[in-house]
This record gives structure tokens, sequence and C-alpha cells, in this order.
């Protein structure tokens, strides 16, 4: 079984640009880590910069997380919260805001030593660009890679995830998919760069999750960290793993099982008008119930299945094994 | 339970506009029709125009079904596969190509009552237009409401269930969404004039086919036919039922019943390159495992959802309830 | 040449779900007046409720208004901003919620009188659900329309136009469609119900926007309002008009005069990084050079390719007609 | 000026799945070559295998564009429209498939150098799955690398442009996006295999094609060849350039030019009820009409736009700088 973790702020309170004060209440640090501990099979949390960890309360997030058991699994750095990364960051037109990025995600780095944290999960939401004819693509495409590049460089010890996802809060990232992402990380020719499949991201940019997997993999193990959640296909819904697609999170557990991917399944969602500890932990169950059933007998029919492609047995197949 | 049905020539040859030869071979219509009979729980097929029956051939296709015991459950008129219709058909901008439509149709409803089949399910697939300013629209949407006024006033025993998609093979339809089809329809305050939903095309519409079941059923009791497959969610694939959506059945499924649909559940499918018998088989079987479940109980259950409107509580309910 | 609005809160500050305190600085009130006064061409605004006006300050943006001699060309009733709206408003399931957002509703009348103001726009944002298994649908949607019949009923005085979108803040709307919100708007019989248009909501729902103007008016002169922006297709991303799809508003604007459409134009964008009032100015400029062009000569040219429908031609007059 | 070419095929008869017969007819071969002659501008044709040229008539096409006096741009091989392509092709599953197909390409690479052809347009069509569970990805992916490499290798006087689709005719292609393909070309480590990019296929993949074009051009000058056509935005609708998307073919002319990408610029169209000559001349015209404009104070102007990432000055920069 492989092992899960949460993304803190998933438990908090959600909003969106029409209620920006949000669906729920505020609850407490100390009480979201406690709620993150209760779910089953979730051993390790990632915590969002600025909204779950900064400088000024890394020893007290660290404290509550030895307090109850878990693991830090990654910081997200906040380059994408803050009003003066607002038209960018690391890729950002002025020089002094791309500055500021690189030393806050030094500063991220800290904290991740400090928290025994191996993995930072880069996802830069606000590089990229809205309308025709705003971007010097070729430019602020290089930054990014550089600004990248000089901290992963300087960092050997931790793992930068790239999380790529093809639009919002700009009409179109710089990180946008599987491949794009890959070869940005290809580029600098770093062992510690590799990239984050969030599933609804993934989703959106139109790919089939499995193959995103078996691409990471295949072109030099880059795999390094897997968001979960579900969507309806053409937006980042952030909703209960399962909730819309069924079958495509068999495919996925079988090659993350299959390529031997050993890091985590992490819940990404946001749950606006959900409990946030039942809509996380319906997640986790949903893929432990897919992770039980891949015995190894499970596992040599599927790859039976791959290597005889007869759609009709395969859903026969997955009719008969999952359903009751 | 509901009564099954498939469209006929989903068994056969089918083309794309790469492979207009098809992928696979002809098969005989004899041979079609005795593997429809051989798909358990499948009690009817739909014919289609020129493909499937023709005045030429009804009579021949009609001991066929007796023989096998298939009831003729719909006839869909060949309103887009002529050369003749290829700029249009019941709507098109030639008056000649109007009347000829017209005539054609009013030949279906002859064959249809040889068949002792109740229902012309019209899907005017040429009826539509590609590129901006290409269309008088208000007066092409005009001819084809007149024309399915024209032969349902004059055959008041034959139901007419209007199929909606959004696009293909015109780039825009005038039959695109369920509500806009249902407005036809009661404009021409027939009886005798329905719609009928294709879960495929209704997903490349973003509708949420339970809800356009319901708004069909409330206003005036207008969903005459289900046509079933499943996609991706922006192209009318025709897959196997389930093979991408599974929860969205179940709530189809619900409504059906909630509102007492006693109409037919039809495949539609396009196996190009599948065992057409068996892609068909599985749908069916998929749709009948869920409709097993709906037992009185598990109906005042799903009311009990529906009232709370707890995703969490969904999700979980689905997992324990339809999961091993 | 049409009547230009644009909406007041557009000038202002803007935020998303991960930027929530948002892009830009606020904006004094009467600043954002000012700055609609000097866009050329522009002679009303709508406020939408909360954000620019409510009971206390009503009288106050009265004068502001005066000041600068725009009209209040309509109110948008917060029905989507504030918590207690968080799982649904007029539809909700809570009895309480639903008297208080008619109450509410009520008081945006009041206000609407007191401004001289004709029409309420409502977008009940919040109505409608995000999961499978969430919604008795027949019952909401029915609360939905008895609200609207019942505050229409009472202000007979007001016109009330139902703004449709697909999906956000919620994964499915109520009110999602034109033909929907049509049938909606049908169902209560009242001559003071009708629909506004939002651009931008309608590429979304797969609409060809020129045909959703024909349906409207064809099925009952039901167009009450329009709401103009521009998109990437897929979502609502609120953009200056014109800047990815150009042909479709020549279309839009042929039927909105050709079906002798009398309301107003108005901009409604969300310009996150963007100097509002240019953005606004921008799209005033780019629909007022389309208008521009459209003289009885041109209007015929139209009528002639529209009753042609050949596309190659169709472009070509395009590409004479407006571009250098 | 750019070098403008167009596919022959696009001239003649075109079918979809429902119309397989065409919708228009056929028209000779000597007939298509003179008619692209006829078009200003066009100075060479690519031709596509089967449909316009095998080993049998590639003299008589050679002598026919001789006489014409157009270049042959480009052989696109038939790795689509036969029956035995039907589940895969040079990524079958079956092996002796897998070697007619690379047979087959070998015969192309000689049809190419008896036409004087430079290049070979690879567009495996029918090499991706359309089901879950239907496909060895890490193997089929790898057989559809080797295929390419080996007959890359062996032809060193050929370039080889992959052009990727996301999806038709199968649900998931191989070659699905920009940096998956140039992934797959990457790892060939040949100088002579790039990218293709057809504009209607990027913006089904959700791409900013300029963009397409930068990491193409950056990552090792990659870009080898050029579709032009336009869409809606979710299918392959393969419309007249410029027909529903304007401002994004400046974007994407302007970095062509900037990246001084000296190839072709080639229409790929499905004119279905169009006039073939017309359809294609507009979409040239259209294409020229932009790059005349791009004058050496005009791409200035535009790297200033750039920099600048003001997105209301540039919308009011293409008002200004392209309409009337």
């Amino acid at each position: 079984m492989s092992k899960y973790s949460i993304i803190l702020g998933n438990l908090g309170n959600t909003c969106d640009r029409f209620l920006s004060s949000g669906y729920k209440d505020e609850i407490p640090k100390a009480e979201l880590i406690k709620q993150a501990s209760e779910i089953e099979g979730v051993e390790g949390v990632e915590l969002v910069g600025t909204w779950d960890v900064a400088p000024e309360n890394v020893d007290e997030v660290g404290e509550l997380l030895d307090r109850y058991g878990l693991e830090c699994v990654s910081i997200i750095p906040d380059h994408f919260s803050q009003k003066r990364w607002g038209k960018g960051c690391l890729a950002a037109k002025d020089s002094e805001i791309r500055k500021q990025a690189l030393d806050y995600t030094f500063d991220c780095v800290e904290m991740a030593r400090k928290l025994n944290c191996k993995t930072l999960n880069i996802w830069p939401g606000q590089d990229g660009y809205d309308y025709t004819l705003q971007s010097n693509l070729v430019q602020e495409r290089a930054w990014l890679k550089d600004a990248i590049q000089t901290v992963a460089t300087a960092a050997p010890d931790i793992r930068f995830a790239l999380e790529y996802k093809p639009k919002e809060p700009r009409n179109f990232s710089f990180m946008a998919r599987a491949s794009d992402t890959l070869l940005l990380a290809k580029e600098t020719k770093l062992d510690n760069v590799g990239v984050c499949i969030d599933t609804g991201h993934a989703f959106v940019a139109g790919e089939n999750v499995a193959e995103s997997i078996v691409i990471l993999q295949e072109y030099g193990r880059k795999l390094f960290h897997m968001h979960f959640n579900d969507n309806y296909g053409t937006w980042d819904d952030d909703m209960i793993v399962g909730s819309v697609h069924f079958p495509r999170y068999i495919e996925m557990l079988f090659w993350l099982k299959e390529t031997k991917y050993d890091g985590w399944l992490s819940m990404d969602q946001y749950p606006y008008r959900e409990d946030g500890q039942g809509a996380l932990r319906e997640s986790v169950e949903f893929l432990r119930m897919i992770e039980e059933k891949l015995s190894d007998q499970v596992m040599e029919e599927i790859r039976d299945l791959l290597t005889k492609g007869n759609a009709v047995e395969s859903q026969r197949w997955i009719r008969k094994t999952f359903f009751k």
C-alpha cells in the first residue's frame, strides 16, 4: 500500500472569486493538523507557504506535526497568493519581483530543512500570461527555468517537484502539461528536479494521467510527486477522487505500481462547501479500495489485458472485478 | 427492469473520415439481427434508414425481426448519410431538398407502420451550419420546426422523438441541447412530438443528463426516448456505457425511474475497432447492474441523499453500495 | 448606435481563489463612477448588490450617478457573495435561506425604484449543485422558478433579466443555458421576466451567441439584456471583447439589430491584472467599430450572405469589409 | 513573405463517418493539381499516401507537378486510411503490421526522393488507444519511437516532421501534444527528426500555438513544418484560417518570423461542403494579409508590446493596426 498524505489547507476555509471571505469558517492550525492525523491511512501533510507555514511559525508547525505523528511531505511555496506576484513571480517581467521570488523560495528550502521535509512542490501559478501579444515567451520561459535551476543547484538535498496546470490563475501557464514541464526539468540537467502530476490538472490538459505517469517515468524517472482529485474535465474543480471518473484511477494506480513509483499519494482538493475532513477521507478510502485490489495476480491480469488491447474484455474485467 | 434495445447498425461495420471503407467487414443483415437477439436482455432494435431499412426491404426486415423475436423500437430516418442532404435536409436552403426530405420522412412513417413501430427518432444531423454568417437562423430554424410539425400532424399514430446533438456533422446543429429541442417540440403544440436524449450528446453539451431528464419530464413529460453510450466529454466518442463515467449513470437511472419514464433504454455506440455484439452486451450489462440495485429501499436512500445534499455522504454511499 | 454601459465593479479590485485579497487596490466608489463616465460612449452602469450598492448607500450612489450623468441600467442582486448563500440562495435547501433570499431580492426592487432603474439582472450563481446525487432537481428547480415568479409578480414595474451560466461557482447551475432559462422564464407566464445573455457564459455553454439571440427573440422577445466579454471557450475568463474571437461579434451585432433589440450593450469583465478603465474602454471601442460598419447597405449584404450560405464568400466578405 | 503550400486532397472530395461517400464529387488528379497552381501565392503541395500518391503513380504525379510548376513540399505517408492499420500502425500490437508499416514508410521515402521532396510528414493517426486498460503504454510508445528512429536513421537525406494531434481517429494519440512529440523526436537523437504543428490540433490540445512554436524552436530548432486551419477549440474542424480566431494568428506569424522559421506555411483543411479551391485561397489570403503587415517596424512594435505585457495596450494596437 502506498503512503498517503493530504494538503493541510484543504481542511480549512476555501474561497472563490465571488465569495472571497470563504464558504466556511477559519479553523485553528492545531485543529487542522489534528484532523489530518485522524484520517485513517494518512501519514503526512503538505504545507502551503503563507497559508500553512512561514518562517515565523515553522517551529510551531513542526512541533504540532510531531505531536500528531505526521510527516511533512512537501512544502508548496506560496508563489501565487501574494499581491506582489500578481503579474508573475519566478518569471515576472520585473527583475525585482523575480529576485524576491527567488529569495522567498530559498526561505522555503530553509523551512523544509527545519521540518525534515525532502520536497519542495513548485507550482508557479502566476507565471504565464492571459492575452495574445502579452508575453515574451522566449525570455520569460528562460527566466522560469533559470530560477528553478538556481535554487535546485543550491539545494541538492531537496527534491523539486514541478507541478503543471494548463490554466488558472493565468489563462496560460508556462508549466502547462506533463511533457512541457519534463522538458524544463530535463533542461536543468539536475537530478533533483522532477515533476508533480495533479490528476485534475492533467484531466484539464486532456491527458490520460496513466500515460503522463509513463512518460515521466520512462524519460528518466522524473515523476516526483502525485496530487489526487477529480473534476468534470474542463476545469480544476478539485473534487473528491472517483466522484466523476472511476476506471481511470485503476489505470493510474496500476502504472504507478508497475513503474515502481515510491512517492506519496497526496490529496489536493477544494471542498468549498463540504466537510473537509470527510471529503479527504473519502478520497483516501476510494484510492485504497482500488489499491487493495492490486494483488500480484490482478497486476498480472491487467498486464494481460494491456497486451491484448480488447476493450470489451477490459471493460468486462473492470465490472467483474470492482463492482458488487 | 427497463426494456433494453440496440441500434442495429452498431453491430455492423463503422467508418470515420480517415478510414471511409470502415474498420471491419460488412455483416449480412440477417446475421446482425440474429446477433442482436442473442444479447441477454435486449428485446428490440432501432433501424436506421438507408443503412438498415428502406422501402425495398422493409418487409424482409420485418420478417427477420419476427423470426428472432425482436420489436422494432424506432426507425431513425436517414437525414444525414445521403449526398443530397449534405448542405441541409429538413431545413435546407433549397426548397426542393426540403420537399424531398419531407417526402422521405413520410416514407419512414409508412415503414414504421408496416413494422408496427411506434416511434420515429428524428436526428437531423445535417441541419445546422459551420461558419459565422452562413445561416439565416430565423428562417432555417422555422423550416425545421415546420417540417416536424407537418409530418407529426399527419401521423398522429407515431411518436416523434427529436434527438439533439451540439455538433457533428455540422459545427452547430439546430437541435443542439435538451432545452432548445424541447422548445421546438412544444412550439409544435403536438402531443406526439418529444425529445430523445443521447447520453453522449448531452455530455458534449455540458449537460448533467439527470437534469436533462428532469427538465424534459417536468415541462410536459416530453422525454420520449433514451440512447446510451459514454465518452470523454468533448466529442461523441460513442463508447461502452460506464467506460469513462460511472456515478452519473446511477443518477440518470434514478431519475428515469423517479419520473416514471417507461420507454426504452437503447444502446447507441460506434464500436469502431471492437466486437460490436460484445460492446453492446457490456453496456447492457452495466446498466442492468445499476438498475438491479435500485430497489424500493435504495430509491428511498437516494431520495434521502438528494434531500440532504451532503456530497461526502453521497460519495460514501455510492462506494459502499456499488463497489466490492 | 446602441446604448453602452458597464458593470461598475469591473473598474475596481478583482480577486480569485488564490489571491483572495485581489490583484489591485480598492478604489473609492466616487472614483469608480467618475471613471465610468469618462469612457466614451458609456451612458449607464450596472450595480452589483453588496459590492456596489446596498440599502444603506443607495441614495448616495444615486447622487453620484446623477452628478456624472450616468443611468442605472440594472441592479444585480448579490445572490452569490454572502456566506449565507454558500449552499444555495433562491433555491437553497434551507427554507429560512430561501426566505432571506426573497426578502433581499425585494430590497433590490426597492433600490431599483429609488435609482429609477428598470431592470433587475438576476444571476443566481449559488443555485445549482456540484456532485452526483446532491440535488433534488425537481424540487430545487421549482423553488427557483417560484422565487422568480413571486418577486416578478409583485413588481410588474421592473423587468427581470435572468442571466445564465453553465458553471461557476457551482459545478452545475440551474440557469445554465439560454433555452433552459427561457423555459423557466416562460413558465412564469409573466411579461416582465426574460433572459440576459452574457457572451462569455454562452461561449462556455458551447452556444453560438447569435443563435441564442435569435432563439430568445423568436420565442417571445425574451432577450432583456446583454453582457459582453470574451474568453478561450472553456471558462468564463471575462476578457476584453474581441481579444479571442472576432467574427462572432459581427454576427451577434447583426442579429441584435435584425431582431430589433433595443436594450443595453453592457460590458462585464474581470480585468484582474489590467487597468479596468482601459479594458472596458477597449471593449466598447471594439463593439462600436463593428456597429459603425452596420449601415443599411451592409445589413443587406449580410442578409444576402446568410441566404446564400457560402462560407468562402462570407469569410472573404468579412476580410474585405473589416480589415485594412 | 513565407512560402505557401496546400495539401492536395483538400481540393477533392471529403467525407465523414455519416456521409462516407463524401459531400462532393471526385475530381481527377490533374484537375486538383491545376487548381492548386491557380491559387495565388501557392508554390507547393503536400501529397497524402494512397489518396494522392502511390508507387504506381508517383512518376505521373511528378510530371503533373512539373507541368504546373509546383514543388512537392512533403509526402504524408498513409498511416491511417487502410483497414490493416485500423488497430495501430507503426505501434501496432501485431508485429506483422508494424513490419508492414515500416516497409510502407520506406516506400514513401523512395517516392519522396523521386519527387525531389525533402520532407516526410508523419502523422500516425491510428497509433494510440481508445479505452482505459487497452494499451501497454511503455511498450507501444517505444515501438513508435523505434520505428521513427529506424527509418530516419536509414534516410538521413529526408526530414521527418512528426505531426501531433490529441485525438481522432483514436481517443488518445501517442503523439498528442507539441512537447510529447518533441521528447520523442529528441529521444531519437537524430537531426532529421522534428515536429509539425497543425494549428487546429494545437488548439484542441489547449496550446497557445505561438508558445508551441517557441518551445520547439528553443529546444533545438525542431519546428520542421506548419499546417494551418482554424476550429472552435474542441475538435479538429479543419476550417478556413481566421474564421474563428483572429489575433492568435498574428502572434504565430510573429514568432515564426522571430525564431527564423524558414519552412512552409501549408494549408490543411477539410472543406466538406465548401468549394475547396476557394476555401484554401481564402486561408492563404488571410495569412498573407497578416504577414504583409509584419514590417521591421511592426516587428519592433510587437517586441515592445511583449516586453511591456500590457494587455489593454496590445489589444488596442491590434485594433488600430489591423482593422479599418
